[in-house]
């Protein structure tokens, strides 16, 4: 699998920066946040970027938040800036709870309501809904989908090519349902995401995830079903950690490169 | 249902202190951790002290930790503890990976393999075998057993008299599979406990438990469907908080008992 760089993992970078540091280290594959890529100019303006280094956008990171009021709205801008970018992968965080409200059923639904909403316009612009279920301690507050299976269930009723799912091994891990999901997942893997699992957690549990071998999770054998699952596409490495962030963006490139070895 | 005191809860207080508060709070259960009675001076003392108090041993806890080296071995003895308390059920937090390994699916059999040594000392003692599910935050240092439905995969070998399951809201909450699985449960649970699920989480994950109504959870049909599943048991308070803990014991029983409403 060919490596992609994800930039929430390397946050300081401008895409420029992202874009100059894969070229140096031989990826050829990069996964921009929209605020990265609204501090390059734009979508058109970035792509224009991406293209002169030879980069294929793997994804675009994210649409989502459906349980907050501007959710399907933000997402449209985001298919349409995905489309712009030439990738064909949305990556959508679903939303939390709505604001006041226990009723998590109520939410799981206006997630569902949301796709139906937004599958036109993925048609027309060729863009993948790609959901992206989160680790259940996110479920209160960004991610009412907290397994592959749930997240397989709300993209059922539409074809393949309209909605998807991430498989995050960050997120995963853990499921004892995680490779009877996989075989289920065929055809519908959008990206395939990778960053460790390490312990304890952070204060700010966003913040926790570590590169691939500095934590918990066996790569092999969920590499080895996503492959199975007919994914062909790039694993992506998105982490999450300030004292990544503090590090130079080159020395983190650079670790992402060596333990590329680690993932399968 | 009636309320059952986790010590946890109060985890300054003596077992003489958390029974008093229980008398004069009108609470009729409780639940203690191994090293309040121990503190009580080992298991027929403690006896004697929640007898004189008239109260009902909701359960012991803990064994577990099969992935540990004594993990059996403390297992038995608290077995043994839990029938000299009069209590019919021993809560297990089974144990993360393996010291240095990563290898989930071997831990998860290290649980189903001390469950069989195990068996035959719960029917002789007549005290049951109370699987918890953890969250899946705790899957890599706590419990490799994460959901219901898999505690209730362990337990189906068994009878329903020598293995059950504990339902946590704190731990289950979340999961999309949670009602079909409490259905599955019937004749299983050996507790009911709860305990409010409060973003953000604090840096110690662990302590992160709010009182019923403070958090996201919604109870009541949660509670609902344990009845269902024909639980006639207590409802057992079990909280992990740094700063309930550093508060009067007497204020916490009685924002406790002041919150039972909102559990039915």
């Amino acid at each position: 699998m060919l490596l992609s760089l994800n930039t929430a993992t390397i946050k300081r970078a401008t895409l420029a920066e992202a874009a100059r540091l894969c070229v140096e280290h031989g990826i050829t594959g990069i996964g921009p946040w929209r605020d990265v890529i609204e501090g390059a100019g734009g979508a058109a303006a970035a792509r224009t970027v991406l293209d002169d280094h030879g980069l294929t956008v793997t994804t675009l990171c994210r649409g989502g938040f459906f349980t907050t009021p501007d959710g399907v709205d933000d997402t449209r801008r985001a298919l349409d800036e995905a489309a712009t970018l030439g990738t064909r992968e949305l990556v959508l965080v679903v939303g939390g709870l709505h604001a006041g409200s226990k009723d998590l059923p109520a939410a799981r639904q206006t997630v569902a309501d949301a796709l139906e909403q937004l599958v036109p316009q993925a048609n027309a612009t060729g863009v993948r809904l790609a959901i992206e279920p989160l680790h259940p301690m996110f479920c209160a507050d960004r991610a009412v989908v907290s397994t592959l299976g749930q997240a397989l269930d709300l993209a059922e009723p539409f074809a393949p090519h309209e909605v998807g799912v991430v498989v995050d091994t960050y997120h995963v891990w853990w499921d004892p349902d995680l490779f009877a999901q996989l075989k289920r997942a065929r055809g519908r893997i959008s990206s395939y995401q990778v960053c460790d699992w390490v312990v304890p957690l952070p204060a700010d549990m966003l913040l926790g995830r570590g590169h691939v071998g500095d934590g918990h999770i066996d790569f092999p054998p969920i590499t080895r079903a996503v492959l199975d699952a007919d994914y062909d596409g790039y694993v992506e490495v998105e982490i999450f950690n300030q004292s990544i962030w503090d590090t130079p963006p080159a020395e983190t490139v650079a670790t992402m490169v060596e333990r590329h070895r680690l993932i399968d």
